[in-house]
C-alpha cells in the first residue's frame, strides 16, 4: 500500500520536499544560481540541458494559437485515439521513421497521453482484466531492479483491484499473470534492458510487456535496433526536453489495447491538451526537417540529436574524470555500440548518473546531501542505499557546481 | 465494477461508439452539416456554441509560444501546486473576483488539473484515507440522482480500494464515511443543488463534500451566491468553451487536501500542460479586462457572459416553443433568481436539455435515436429511461436541425 510520503531529504530552513518534487520558500528555485551555501537539486530529471539549443531555434519553433483555435474535445473521430490531433500522429510517425528507433507505421496505433506517466497507467488498465467484472485477481506488475522509482507508487496509489506491484522482475516466480515493465535504456542505471521475467516463462503466456523507451533517443544511447514491441511508451519530455508540455505517446500493436488505453485517458482526463499537441507536432516537424534537408548548410551542431549528444558526452567525460580521481564514488562503464542513426560507434550517455559510494558509506543519498546535493537514493529504485541517482540534465552552472562539490570530497584513509 | 462499455446507441453503417465519444468512419464528424439522412450527435456536450464569439476575439486572445518557452516540469516551487503557472493562478483568482461565483482569495489554495475530470479523481484520493495503509474500508462516493453519468465510471474504473461508488445520495443510509458530489447547476437536469446526504448526517462528521461547479457561470444560471465550500471544482471547458485545452481547477480550503490533490496529479501525469495553462490565463485576462474596462465602448454583446447567455436563452426559448406544441416531449421549468453578476432576474439556461418522453415511450434515448438524434438516456444518470439528456451547446445548424426533427415528431393519438 502506498502512503503519502515526504520521503526525499529533509531540507533545512523550513523547506518541504514533496516526494521528489520539492516546494520550498526560496532555496530550491529552478533557476537559482548555486552558491556555496545553497543546495543543488539533482533529484528530478528536469531536462534543462536542452534549453540553450531551443533558444537558438526559438523563432523557428514558434506556434501561434488564436482565441478560437483547438476548442473541441474531439480531434479525429475516425481514429481510435479520437482526441489526438492528426498533425501530431503524423509527426510522431515521421520522427520514428527519421530516427529509426521504433516501428510506427500505419499498422500501428498511436495513443497520445498527458506524459508517458498517464500512458503507463493506461497500459496497466488495458493489459489487466479490466473488462472482466468477475475477475478479482489483480495482475502483478514487475520490473527488474533497479527500476524507475515512480512505478511502484503509480501502481499502488489507488490500491487498484486490477493490478498490484509485484516487485523485482528478476526474482518474480509466481505462477500468476504479470506485466513486466522494461525500461531501456534503464532509469536509473542506463543499462540496455530486455524482458527478464518474460524470458523465464516463455510460451506460458502469463506475461505481458510494457516497454518504456523514454530514453531511447540518439543523444542518450546508440540506436541499435528499430524496436517493434506490443506496447512502447515514449515521452517528449526526454526526447527534446519539453517537459512542461506533458506529451507522451504509446505505439500499440493491438487495436483493442489501444482502444482500452484511449478509454482510460478519456476517463482520467477526457483527452490531452491540444495546445501541447500542436506545439509538439511543430517542434517534431522542425527536427525532422533539419534531418531531411541534410546536404543543406546545417552544421552537425545545429542538429538536435547531435548537439544534445555532444552536450551529454562532454558532461559524462567531465564526470568520469572526477570520479576516476575520487576515492568515494564509482560509476559503471557502458559498452560501445554502433548507432544506426548517427552511423558511429558510441557509448551510452544516460540522463542520470548512477553513482555508487565506496567503502564505509552505506547511504549515498545522505552522503551527497552532506555535500548539499539532492539525489535519489538506491532504495527508491529497489536496490542498495550505496547507490544514488543524480540528474545530468541540469543547467551548466549547476552541473559544474556538482563536479566541484564531488571533486572536493575525499575520504580520510 | 466497471466494464468497458460500448453503451450508447449502436450506430448504423459500421460506426462504433466509445461510451459517449464515438469514433466513426465518417458519419459523425464534429463539423458535419446535418442532412436528412445523417445522425446528429447531442450526446456529448462539446461547447461549440461559444466558438463564433471567440472567432471575433481571436486576435485579442492569441498566444505566441516560442521554442524554448515553458520547458520545465516546474512552475512555482513556493506553491503547494508546484506545476501551476503563477499567471494562471492569478487569472483564476481574478475571474472569480469579477464573476463573484466562488471565494478564491489568498486564504484558498488553487490546484490546476487536466480538466475537472482529473481533479475529481484527485479530490477522491485526497478525501479518502489514502495516507492510512491500515485502512481497508473504501469510502462511499454518492451523488443525488440524476447524477453526472461519468461519476460512477470514474469512481469504479480502477476498482480502487480507497473509494467505491455508493449510488444515489438521496437514499444513502449507511453508517459509514462518504463523499457526496454536489453538482450545481446539476448535470443533466440543470437544477440548483445542495448536499442531501450531508444534511441528514449533520454533525456526525461521516460526510465530506466535493462541489462540482462546472456550470456555475453567468451564461447558464444566475450567480446567486459567492460559494465558499471546502473543495470546489471548475472547468474552463464549460466556462468559455475551450474544451480542447483540458484545464480545470479546484479551490481548496485545507492545505493538506490541496497537497494530496497535487500529489495525485503528480502521480497521474506529473503536472498539467503549460501551453494550455498560459493560454487559459491569457483568455481569462481578456474576459476580465472587458468587464473591468466597462464604461468603455464595449456593447453588452461584446461581453462574453452576456453574449453567451443570450445565445443560450434564445435556444431555450426556441426549444420551449417546440416542446410546448409537442405531445411527446416535456421539459421542467426553472425558477427565476436575481443574478448578482448581471444584476437582473433570470432563469437558468442549462447546457443540456433534460427531456422527458410522455405516455407510452419508455426509452427516450431510443425514441430520439429513431429521429436520428444521439442523446444520453436517463439510466446513465441513475434514473428512468423516460428521460434523456440533449446537449444544447452544439453549432447553430445542428441545433436548428434538432428542433426540426422534434417538431416533426407526433404521437398518433
Amino acid at each position: 500500500m502506498v502512503v503519502l510520503k515526504t520521503s526525499t531529504p529533509p531540507v533545512p530552513s523550513g523547506n518541504k520536499v514533496n516526494n521528489g518534487f520539492p516546494y520550498s520558500n526560496g532555496a530550491i528555485k529552478p533557476h537559482f544560481t548555486p552558491s556555496l551555501n545553497s543546495f543543488i537539486n539533482l533529484d528530478q530529471g528536469d531536462p534543462e540541458v536542452f534549453a540553450p539549443y531551443w533558444r537558438k531555434k526559438s523563432e523557428e519553433c514558434t506556434v501561434v494559437i488564436k482565441g478560437s483555435d483547438l476548442m473541441s474535445y474531439m480531434s479525429d473521430m475516425t481514429n481510435v485515439c479520437w482526441f489526438m490531433l492528426p498533425e501530431l500522429r503524423d509527426a510522431i510517425r515521421r520522427l520514428h521513421h527519421v530516427v529509426g528507433n521504433a516501428s510506427a507505421g500505419m499498422d500501428k496505433h498511436i495513443v497520445v497521453g498527458t506524459g508517458s506517466t498517464q500512458l503507463f497507467q493506461a497500459a496497466l488498465f488495458a493489459l489487466s482484466r479490466s473488462s472482466d467484472p468477475s475477475n478479482h485477481n489483480p495482475i502483478n506488475v514487475v520490473a527488474a531492479a533497479p527500476y524507475y522509482s515512480e512505478y511502484q507508487d503509480e501502481v499502488e496509489v489507488l490500491r487498484s483491484g486490477l493490478y498490484r506491484w509485484g516487485g523485482d522482475a528478476r526474482v518474480y516466480d509466481k505462477n500468476e499473470e504479470y506485466i513486466e515493465v522494461v525500461t531501456a535504456p534503464n532509469n536509473p542505471c542506463g543499462s540496455i534492458r530486455r524482458a527478464v521475467a518474460m524470458a523465464r516463462s516463455e510460451g506460458d503466456e502469463l506475461g505481458k510487456l510494457i516497454h518504456d523507451f523514454a530514453y531511447y533517443w540518439p543523444q542518450y544511447t546508440p540506436i541499435t535496433e528499430e524496436y517493434d514491441h506490443d506496447v512502447m511508451l515514449f515521452t517528449f519530455s526526454k526526447c527534446t526536453g519539453h517537459a512542461g508540455s506533458r506529451i507522451g505517446w504509446a505505439i500499440v500493436k493491438d487495436i483493442e489495447v489501444a482502444r482500452k488505453m484511449t478509454r482510460f485517458i478519456q476517463m482520467s482526463s477526457i483527452g490531452v491538451s491540444k495546445e501541447s499537441q500542436i506545439r509538439v507536432a511543430k517542434i517534431i516537424g522542425v527536427i525532422c526537417d533539419s534531418y531531411q534537408k541534410i546536404g543543406s548548410s546545417l552544421q552537425s551542431d545545429d542538429l538536435f540529436f547531435e548537439h544534445s549528444k555532444r552536450m551529454l558526452r562532454e558532461r559524462w567525460d567531465k564526470l568520469r574524470a572526477v570520479v576516476d580521481k575520487s576515492n568515494i564514488f564509482s560509476l559503471d562503464k557502458y559498452p560501445k555500440n554502433y548507432c544506426n542513426f548517427t552511423r558511429q560507434n558510441s557509448e551510452t550517455y544516460p540522463a542520470f548518473a548512477w553513482i555508487k559510494c565506496c567503502g564505509a558509506i552505506e547511504d549515498c543519498e545522505s552522503y551527497l546531501r552532506s555535500l548539499k546535493v539532492y539525489s535519489r537514493g538506491g532504495k527508491r529504485f529497489g536496490v542498495d542505499g550505496k547507490y544514488a541517482r543524480v540528474s545530468l540534465l541540469c543547467r551548466d552552472e549547476v552541473f559544474n557546481e556538482f563536479l566541484t562539490r564531488i571533486s572536493n570530497a575525499r575520504l580520510q584513509v
